[in-house]
């Protein structure tokens, strides 16, 4: 069985039910997710060996992220408990309609962020793995993380692992600038970039032509354009971009492209009713991994990709539990949702 | 007032709730349902005097089938209750977009399945009695129960009720041959055959030309010679068929079609958003049998069924709890949701 | 800050959760809401001070309307506790699909119905205030509620406040006939009129041409005629009629139309995934005095309003908790439902 | 199998769960209850053949009352519907320790209280009846109400039913002295009377001596005086007393005391936990009913009846879920409420 | 009306439900809650005027704290809004039984702990009060929030107000040395000091002689000495003291004790079955101030003061939202917790 | 760190929340459990490393109970996946004060029960244990699972491991003839015994004299007879006994016995408010294990045992959450509850 270590940040996810405003709601559905840990259990959940490695706080909102992974298939033996620490959180106000979501951090100071130097034995760690991947997130997080995701991709390629980055851009934990800077120096280890239709602007400012994300269309020949880009400035294998039409709160269209230097391969795409976009991103990710990692053909992999986080949009949680035989049943074409009995 | 007795299972129905998956469920809604259960809550609804023969088990969760029943309006009273027997039961997963819902059988052995020889007294049962209703479910449970269902339409005959059958093939259940074999046999008594796009295909190998069931595209014609082929081998006195289009888990295109030998009468199309599409085809059995007693005319029998159907879809549970008069509102053309004050 | 009053009566909203029908339900979700109400709980999320006036019963439950209001930041000072008074009650059935929303009224006795004459001192309500809002709804809830209504708007011009009213007819609360002859005696002392499709033919007889409410199709021209009418027939500044497409109970088109006297104004049209449709009138309104009071033109006051009313759809309960950003935001275009992180 | 009838109104009851005060609910549980519907539902529940007279509202809410009696048992055939009537209701805050249990009443006006004259047929519904039960509730909601307890009363004698009564005193409905003089007045037909430590007095100023009710403590030879009086005063063949002795709002005793003229019969006091005790005394009621139909001997019919009201205090909710089996077990000692496989 | 500020920090609250532990939990209960603001919500719902003064971040999270106080009669028109800052949060897991309740604290940095200097215009906050009162957890919170206690001390004397001090040690927040050095500042201007069995050693080293808080059991005459000393030390006008007996986590013995510099004043004792024991200390020093602002003896104080805790051990959250009638009909000695209809 | 194993039937639980009977329930609470797989979560939660071995349907059910037992630490590679087997249900009903608890068993088929002939390599599944435990339920649950519990007790005995059973006589799946002649036959392998208040006589025969286990007395000499009995019959290391006082569904006395052949060692005796009894026996084995794997004094190790089990009984679902810390705290005679910070 391959075996993938995904590195990053895990936090309670804090979500009103039920469509809740934040003012309004009186509980909060307790879930654990985060985009690397996310991946992992994608993985997971497809049969391979994943494991995922993070530092929680000591006590028991650690223990109940370790149990939330443990649940759903990821191994959790190089998570470092660390005392007195806390655990990031998220809240989440799920939108609807022309409502969006909302999200308020809460993620500093975490544990992860406070992590001690040369904190996690990556050799160890790597024994007997076939791939690592992070996001844009976990150097996010402050410069003792970010050296540490060096060092695991350093470690990485050293140990023969394939190397997989999803760029993530997020504007409240960093500048532009700052992103730029550290994302170059981690790119050189990197074979597979995942993006958004965003990300690779906010990144490394290479701009997708003529797209208005706020419309809600996309532009195929523009991000064409950024698939090639990062590809050559980067030296990369691969590049696969998901695109996402944002045609209100409750109704996405979604899709991925994919660019092995030569081709670019288009998945199909899906017009969805969302019950949970969070994490949808993370599911391409996994799907994509997954295929590479059982050697499917790249059209195959991106219509994977994109069937397998298509699925995401419609469960609850960052998690996405989905089977290999209900991807595979829906990149061949089934969109019926006809009772499985 | 007209009185209906129906036979069948009733299931324990463990539902989870709000799209969650079974790895994630921490809770179940435990409602119940079946087939002829169903039919005999829309008619009950309807203000017909409505019966459901079946055999539970003589235990808490045995009477709390029945009290469901009871609670709304079936009369429970030949219902056998059996010591040491168990309920069926099925779990429910809700699906949405492009994620189906999946149903996980646990149905046997049940009490039903178990019952003795010439278990009920059909005469008693069906005195005073106006129609008999089951479905291909009923004699697919065992040898046993496929005997009492002819012992039933034997006398259902013999007392001069109308008899109407569900073709509702279920493969878990028997094998295509079987099915055919049993449900030849209990043929020659029924009046009113109702089937969905595949029954009968599976039951008797009348296949609908030209139609993809996955594409959720419907073919009309092909179904009305599914509909002249089964009325003309065994000499129906109508053939109704519900014609779902599946075009997500979340949305489906819905009506209905019945053939009296002369003419086709299509009932409007329904674009709907489910709730819970389990029991659409049972509703629509209901709606059949309540508009015949009524002796509405064959188009607006099809269109009571197909409106009684298509609210079903909008109501939590097996059971169809809407009213005449909201079902003659929309078989009207009133599509519109309006808040009733 | 700019102070608004508003007067009428505040319900308990019993509401079944979860698309339940009414004999399903083993819980209520429990909340307040009323029209008058709603509108100040709108302002009051717009950053104004806005104050509500009504009677409860001097209970738990009165108190828990209080504190219901309080909460989402309305004043409350001058609510009248009544001994041995009952608070009204509706019940809502939530609809989905092609099943309508409904609504039994439990309103009457209520404490407000029971007021004794001259109970409010509205020289002292109205101290520092801009505007005075109430709807139909108030006068229809008795002889004595309409005469402190009457008192209400004498006190309010004399004050120089503006005064709005949503027309807002009820039929369960009085005849055509009653509406019209107290809603006349009403108008001259207001300055702008809120409708929606159907109001101006209950209360007025003033007919819009050629539409027809339950096809869900909008018939411009008609309305205009009806705002042109109200208008001329009250010498009214403004008025402004809310045009919902009731497609179905799931999903409705909505819009507003606001006429000055001279211009016609037509915000965008929205296409809404519905969440909770009760209230969204109440939003529009609120949405519009808001604008009012804040100076914007003719034109943004009008998108404003149906921008506001727009996410009142996307949120449980009678109370529009949205933020000015928000709907500055929607008005401006960004339907996209994007991920705020 | 012997058949009872009870007469009186059924209130939609609305709790706060896990004991909430008012002013936290944002949800109440919905469930439907009163005295006599109460008794009804014991019996039921004991295997008689038991029937419930009310009037309730035309539509829905009243509909969901009607279905809560039928799920449990209950003969709901003679009750009326009033078109544009509302379903009282009492709203319960549930107390823990030292705070008491709160009950709001909003029962006026209600379906029953506005019954026609002679809104009943009792001969009907008398028809192979034993058993006839009220409580001093009933007429305590108005004259016509009165006035059809009395034509039920006399119908009841003249068919040969054995007719019982609960004083129930309920100050919020009448005062003592009304209360005096109606229920003298039903009290030559009735041949059992319940009561518990309060009524006798404020119905009919008969006190125990040396009791103080707040202190939680029993003097028995005050209520032994008690049913002395009442059993002469009213020529009665048995008088009941319940005596409970409120140590807090989470813990009772409870016992029974039994008078037949002779001899005083005093059950085993229970020590009980409270999960729900609002509806202990109608258990009392209904256990005492079935033992006495049962013609079990006066001991054992106060042990039967004391029982099954302690097992009462343990089910949420008015209804007095339990079988005779269970009553049974605890009647002969077993409080040990060992695990039953 | 008496008008009393309280100044501390106000944290979300997220408590597991129904004795969950916190591995297991699936949700958290949302509410708000920290020593001041809790002694705020008493005061007002015992109906004065009542003003918390706090720092929370500028996001919903924050305005759902401020609604919460508000919901509640609380002012909060001194509340500093801070943008870019945090909730401080602590987690709470119910205990049971032998199960002690656990709470784990996430409140660094939070909006309060990082307000600017001089951040509070005491003068303006202070106009019109007459009461201010404070606990140990506030100037533990940071050096720069106790100084800010200090500022309000100090204008509190000048402008007359009482001042009260509940010691409230927490060992996480700081040392027993910082706790003593910078309470010991904050003496002087205290009037009246609250103290549970522990806080006087911890803060002040003060002990109470051979009790043993673990075993439950209470020495009186250790506690005297304790409030002779503290009261001797601080020239205090009033120490009272709660004497808490563990008997486990679900049954408390709870009496107070107060005294006035010449007699001890000694309340009831409670025994208790606790909901939510969290607040009962804050609700101890709610009822005293209550007691002094309306001047009611020295004994009927520390009565109406242990009354009052003793209820709020029976109310979920931090909030004790008792009335003032209740606390004096317990306080009057009826604990019998009878249903009040 | 030492590794146990654990064999037996894990079972879908479904208990009704609440309190609620099941008639009432419309929900159930979907937790996991069995008595093998409770010993196994125990020791896990104690930091052991404990496997659990069984065979689930290959379905999503199956996998839930795979998650549950994994999220809480447990190894499950050694578990079987069986194609169209179903997972052993049990119901659960909470009893109250008088109320018992019920439990209807819904068991058989289950995929353990159909395992084929050696279905498992004990060889490679007890590679690197110290102890195997095992209950007198797993050779109850037919011949087949029997002979395997043989397999595995021969296999640990010759690769050198500890073995324990829990007697756990349960009357619905062997009669006690059946039982006395299979348990005899596993005897020789055990080490340590483990039983309640009722099983030895159950099982063997052996009976306490003097007890009466419905009156919830316990006498110390009877059970001091019984272990010895025991531990003769079967040249037993040690012989443990739960003696529980079932004073009512809400409270029990709990304590321990232990006998090494020389000395009895009695636990101290724990007054306790019941959260959820089910698996208190379990947890009891559990700790046993873990004082010896830890080699505790035999007091220090019935002490840990009892406190161990103790906690669980405050602990929702068939696990016991309880970590060493919080036992050894209770175990050393902390009751008092008091809340954690």
């Amino acid at each position: 069985m391959k075996k993938v270590v995904t590195f990053g940040e895990i936090m309670l996810r804090l979500a009103t039910p039920d469509y809740q405003r934040f003012v309004q709601a009186e509980t909060f559905e307790a879930t654990y997710g985060g985009g690397e840990a996310n991946v992992a259990v994608s993985l997971a959940h497809f049969g391979l060996d994943s494991a995922f490695v993070t530092a929680v706080p000591d006590n028991d909102i650690g223990q109940a992220a370790i149990n939330h992974l443990r649940r759903f298939g990821v191994s959790t033996g190089s998570i470092l408990k660390v005392k007195g620490a806390r655990l990031g959180i998220y809240f989440l106000e799920s939108g609807a309609s022309q409502r969006p979501s909302q999200v308020i951090y809460d993620r500093s100071p975490s544990a992860i962020a406070g992590i001690e130097e040369n904190a996690f034995d990556w050799k160890a760690i790597f024994a007997g793995a076939d791939w690592f991947h992070f996001t844009g997130i976990t150097p996010a997080l402050g410069d003792r993380v970010a050296e540490e995701t060096l060092r695991a991709c350093r470690m990485a390629k050293s140990c023969g692992l394939t190397v997989s980055c999803d760029l993530n851009y997020r504007k409240k934990l960093w500048s532009r600038e700052k992103a730029q800077a550290v994302m170059s120096g981690l790119m050189p280890y990197v074979d597979v970039v995942v993006a958004n239709e965003e990300d690779a602007e906010m990144v490394f400012g290479i701009q997708a032509k003529q797209s208005d994300i706020v419309k809600g269309t996309i532009d195929d020949e523009g991000y064409r354009e950024v698939a090639r880009e990062l590809k050559a400035r980067f030296d990369l294998k691969y590049v696969a971009i998901t695109l996402r039409e944002s045609i209100s709160a409750s109704e996405n269209g979604w899709s991925g492209l994919m660019y092995d230097g030569s081709e670019f391969y288009r998945s199909r795409r899906y017009l969805m009713h969302i019950v949970d976009r969070v994490g949808g991103g993370d599911a391409f990710a996994g799907g994509l991994i997954y295929a590479f990692l059982k050697e499917l053909s790249p059209r195959e992999t991106v219509e994977f990709a994109a069937a397998a986080s298509c699925l995401k949009h419609t469960v609850h949680g960052d998690f996405n539990m989905v089977k290999v035989s209900e991807v595979m049943t829906l990149a061949a074409g089934d969109e019926s949702g006809r009772v499985q009995r």
